[in-house]
């Protein structure tokens, strides 16, 4: 998508160790208007796929998953980070590693929230090693429910986790999809 | 507003100790169509108010804070509760009491997302005691920016917190002001 793409160049910021902040307008600051233009992509890009239920991990997914919910017309669910690691029979749950803070974190939904008819889209900002993806799609088979594919904003193609996904047979969808990026804050996207 | 009054009852359920629960429409699942009314709402009752930036706080505010970002056309940006109390001076701070859980989060906001001529609505899912609003609106203000109101969606008013701030000269807009809760489940609105 051109303009996440711009908007990346223009305004996102290259750390050492391979980290892209998007802070000014993906999450931390949010820019609304440009989140509405990427649910729209979604509604397209999946407009056959009968999503009836949208689903992401909190923090930063939850602005972008509420605005694809509001373009398929269906509920958001988002899977929180549980602090405990008992977990009652009202939840399904499913550890995480995080690659970011060298840890694994329990993340849970109601069983209220998801279902055997679900079709399901998963949405998040980043997908790096896959790790959160492939948690949030055990999530919904363990309520029996089906995930019919993944909309990203950011794909950090170079850490493999999208195409992993992909030769597994999950249809992912980037928005933008970084290839490489250098010290000096050169950003590199897989089709320029 | 009557569609939250409706959903509140319908939806809503009242647990031991005050609470509320909502999750089935405003956290953990969210209705995004419902949220697109509540942000038109406030869209009407602050036209005159000349918002251009909407402050909300982790994680739960984010869906709320965003519809609104997008009805008034500015950025959101969502405060941080921060892992560490060792803050940067890229970050404007502040100590918020939880009266749920009983501890304090040191809540942040990067200095590059608040400015002087920033006129905020502060946008949140519960207002209780107003712990919250009271941080949320000194971040704005060491920002050396303007609070002009706050858009809430449940307001406890029976905990006093709203009253308190509007005594102060905030202007606080809760779309459902719930009087008393009781234990079979009976919600009593401020305006029955």
């Amino acid at each position: 998508m051109e303009l996440l793409k711009q908007r990346i160049r223009s305004d996102g910021k290259v750390l050492p160790g391979g980290i892209l902040k998007v802070d000014s307008f993906l999450n931390h600051q949010i820019d609304p208007m440009l989140l509405r233009e990427m649910a729209q992509e979604f509604g397209r890009l999946f407009a056959d796929a009968g999503v009836n239920k949208v689903l992401t991990i909190e923090a930063s997914g939850i602005a972008m998953a509420v605005m694809a919910g509001l373009e398929f017309g269906c509920p958001v669910v988002f899977a929180k980070k549980s602090k405990t690691r008992n977990i009652s029979d009202e939840l399904f749950s499913v550890e995480v590693p995080s690659f970011t803070h060298g840890n694994v974190n329990t993340v849970v939904v109601s069983k209220e929230y998801l279902h055997p008819e679900d079709r399901v889209l998963i949405v998040d900002d980043f997908l790096a090693t896959g790790a959160a993806l492939v948690g949030l799609k055990a999530l919904v088979e363990q309520a029996g429910g089906r995930v019919v594919g993944a909309g990203i904003a950011v794909e950090k193609a170079f850490q493999g986790g999208g195409d992993k996904l992909r030769e597994d047979g999950l249809r992912v969808e980037s928005l933008a999809r970084v290839a490489s990026m250098d010290d000096e804050g050169g950003i590199v996207f897989c089709d320029d």
